[in-house]
């Protein structure tokens, strides 16, 4: 679906030891994880019990927003500065832990936070794992 | 790879008239087309002729951020206002044909702006689609 | 506070026959609607009578996004393409004025809401005025 | 200019021990910062040196993106989670001193990147203040 992995083959210049595999995996579950925590936000808002889920509304907003930002600037190589990149992969990785450990404490009762704290979880794991090549 | 369509199902609330799978391709070609956009960008910074690549540069970064507003936008259906919705899904059929036009005439050139094209045209027929069944 | 017009000073191209002031204008009303929307968003969400509200943290939401990539294809002028400016100014105009609308209806009840829907209209009307100098 | 600290105090819950003071400088920074990076990233794009600001452009990207994420998560205060909040201020911080450092070096040359330099100096401290009353 995406192209992640066709466009870093077609990057003209050299892009360091950066681990591929594991830079694509990052990037795609971030911009995966950032729609699903739009949608599971918005569908809490639609809940009749939306009073109890505001901290999951909020959790996925900023999920979302981490995600979005993470996986913009692990698409960018030019001038490469590895302290960026850490940090904002280590936010992600602590924005997805906090958004999954929220949802999962409703996925029994709303299949939309189920889904939600799989695709964080699959995110936090692919930050973590891409950290762990970083140095 | 993404939940688009499963996040969808769980929705619990009427979503109206819309159609299911056209929001859903529009959904996914909006959050492949920002990254790709966002990868060509970086690529063509990492030119030796970037200085002729200046406008793809401006015009990959204004739809990367279109579509990855438009993505979050049909991702909320709460209190739907189809007003936003049109505006914005034509904003991103505008952006995505000025962008893919503007990377063909380097497609011959670069291969990150031939796939990059090739991701905006499908995005502009996605938006164009979704938009014939808004009325 | 900001730096728009110190920095739309230092351009180093032509800026072409865009109205500076309402350019200038326009970025600020922007940068600052979106800010004041995912706070009135997140006030909502405190609310007791959350459940009310659902559609107002919706608008918010898409408003906030829509400001914040207007802002940014504002501030880019490389290659300047009037059709995505028009298109995304267009789309901002309209997510202020639902915004707006919305908002007021609270009102009377929320601060919060007051001040987002005097922003939202302070948005709507600069988009509208660098509208009308864009051909 | 902006509503940062009107909207804070119509907060209809308890923000917790934060320092607003500090809060409201740090949101007001960081959407400074956003906008004046993207349009340094553009002025850079328009200077026929272009090729040696490559990095620039790509810090300024970054910075930008960082900075708008950072504003929205400090926008946001229901079912406050510390943890998000510390990760990304600290993300927010190394971009802008990473993001400041780079324009440095162009400042003597580029009134944009001098401009550029001190607001990101500015967000920095910001953020680093901020952080210095996290806990």
């Amino acid at each position: 679906m995406t192209n992640v992995k066709d466009m870093l083959a077609t990057y003209p210049a050299d892009l360091g030891d950066i681990d591929r595999d594991k830079l694509i995996r990052c990037i795609e579950e971030c911009i995966a994880c950032a729609q699903t925590c739009t949608a599971c936000a918005d569908a809490c808002l639609s809940e009749s019990m939306v009073g109890e889920l505001t901290k999951c509304i909020r959790t996925n907003a900023d999920c979302a927003d981490i995600c979005t930002t993470t996986a913009a600037v692990l698409s960018r190589h030019t001038g490469y500065d590895a302290n960026i990149t850490r940090a904002i992969v280590q936010a992600c990785a602590i924005a997805c832990k906090a958004c999954a450990d929220e949802c999962e404490s409703h996925a029994g009762m709303h299949e939309h936070c189920r889904i939600c704290a799989e695709a964080c979880r699959r995110c936090e794991q692919a930050c973590n794992d891409l950290l762990a090549t970083l140095g």
